[in-house]
């Protein structure tokens, strides 16, 4: 692991943005959102990603001059077509558009079609929170994930997110995949050699595999609640609520038809939508109650929570979004852990694109 | 078991909540809610109940001649005071305020506080679908499930729910508590003298426990995803959200503040809010789309799901919600079965009120 300055990895995801083509402000945007994956330690979904994003550029699945157009609305809804964007860009674009519907008549929900891969749900929700709302905020995603019973992969991993504002504590955010485990935990096992425990996915033929690398061989990730035949439909069902939103109701591609995130596999043939889709909402804390007597209680709710009697004193009880947080202030403070592999591709891609490199801290 | 007809018990179950003091609306809607648990298969939610419900009265926690107002409001949003009346009565008055909402503004959400137990979410969140409108509903319950790392029930079995309305299928109806199990699953095991499957409950200590009876040893549920130290984070996070959403935001109690179903359970001392809370939202098609194109759509997310590759050939892949539609049906044509404790139960409250009892299928 090298470390690197959060400014640093933001100016060359910025320069990468802009030699794409983007403007300057959706270099910026797109920026801010990888970066704020680094910093809550989703390494996932940060900069390792910017080569990614580069090849779907190359493949031509991404439009960096992006129109997007608001095809259909009400004072409390949007439907935004994309036109191809970046959902780095498009995501923060349509969240704000909720925003100021919310602003207007209390409460809003906003979806987007044509658009690809956002980052982190919990980035677009949060912006909810300097102005007193509650922001929530899903995707659809690449088809990794096999509906309970089946051995197909028909769902993404699929991200539930919301966030609360607080007072006298941080927001509450919640950001939580669909299924069982995340990709980016089976590529950390695979690289340490080690297997995974039973529950987080299935082989080609369905049947229960600890092998880490079991996605390349045909095998799919379980949903949330997956291990036997136990609690999968639930994770099943909530996946399918993020699909039906962000891609049915959006006008987007849905289930085995969301376009794939990495530009070596074919896009889907006659998909019924089109990019993968997002959903947005925002509901103005003042539009139910008080908002002095909401912040009193979910500041009770936070103090009340973090108090829970813990099984071991040593490991307190956590409030939701509370590790990314942590995360965060470190984050910002010692710098962002880069693997040698990231930070190799990062470096291709400098030399390859003639940008300066950027440099790790002493 | 023993067989009975919907429409008996449904005729049952309204003399109770009439003896109750109930206006004849009330007790039809209170019933109708009931029925429509039991003839999805949610044995846990419906005439079972009744006398639980009762009880709830006679100590004095429900008002049966509630005082209703919408405390907050704008456009797309409001702010409800249930007045301490049964969930069953104030739930469906606040989604049909919703969808009033969403008919006017595209979309709509709207709290309740003072409240009482709601019955199945399903049945809320389904009153959106003849109004070709997304419907969603949660609620917070008595706590009985733990927080990741914790051993105090903090947060109740809390369901999310959406309903979203298809053409040539029937709807996806998503109704999933956020606990692991649900408590009806403990209570069928223990009867049959069974343990239960690990990952599912914790000991008063927090360490994992297999006895069906725990949770009356000070024992509590496991969040979803909770086997291990896998996932469960997740299924804490999403009833933290149902909890915030339907407490904190609602003025309603919240945590481990919310009151007892149960009335030989004191109330809680000292509650930051009142009553147990709820959240509905609307959200109309085509605020979005064309509800054309939307419903060509969900009807192709449906048959292409219903077709994924099985596991097992014999074990299709289902949709959401398909299992309590099949129950429906069946039960409709067939009888809703009751276990002796439930009907003996039911017949005690005839017996104590002098209404007629329910009479079984021959």
């Amino acid at each position: 692991m090298t470390l690197f300055d959060e400014s640093e990895l933001r100016r060359f995801a910025e320069a990468v943005f802009l030699k794409m083509g983007c403007p300057g402000d959706d270099a910026r945007q797109a920026s801010d959102v990888l970066l704020a994956a680094d910093l809550r330690g989703v390494d996932s979904h940060g900069v390792a990603r910017l080569p990614g994003y580069v090849r779907l550029w190359e493949a031509g699945r991404v439009s960096v001059q992006p129109e997007m157009t608001i095809v259909h609305q009400t004072p409390s809804t949007a439907g935004v077509h994309a036109g191809g964007a970046l959902g780095l860009v498009s995501a923060p674009w349509a969240m704000d558009l909720a925003i100021k519907k919310a602003e207007e008549v209390g409460s809003s929900v906003v979806t987007v079609s044509h658009s690809n891969h956002y980052g982190i749900a919990a980035y677009h929700a949060m912006r909810a929170l300097p102005h007193h709302m509650i922001g929530w905020s899903m995707t659809n995603a690449s088809p990794l994930v096999v509906p309970t019973r089946g051995r197909e992969r028909m769902l993404g991993t699929n991200p539930m997110c919301w966030a609360f504002p607080a007072r006298r504590y941080p927001a509450i955010v919640v950001d939580t995949a669909t299924s069982a485990a995340a990709n980016g935990k089976l590529e950390i096992a695979e690289r340490k050699g080690e297997s995974i425990p039973e529950g987080w996915v299935v082989d080609s033929m369905g049947e229960i595999s600890t092998r880490a690398h079991i996605l390349r061989d045909g095998g799919s990730l379980l949903p949330l609640g997956s291990v036997g035949k136990q609690a999968g439909h639930k994770g099943y069902a909530l996946g399918s609520v993020v699909d039906l939103l962000s891609g049915v109701l959006s006008g987007a591609g849905f289930g085995p038809w969301v376009p794939p995130f990495v530009s070596f596999l074919p896009m889907p043939e006659n998909p019924p939508g089109h990019g993968i889709g997002h959903i947005f909402g925002a509901m103005r804390i003042d539009a139910f109650r008080s908002a002095d007597q909401y912040f009193t209680a979910i500041d009770r709710w936070i103090e009340r929570f973090k108090h829970c009697d813990p099984v071991d004193e040593s490991q307190p009880v956590l409030v939701p979004g509370e590790p990314e947080r942590q995360a965060h202030e470190l984050r910002l403070a010692t710098g962002i852990p880069l693997t040698p592999h990231v930070s190799d591709q990062l470096f291709a891609l400098a030399d390859r694109w003639g940008l300066p490199k950027p440099v790790s801290k002493q």
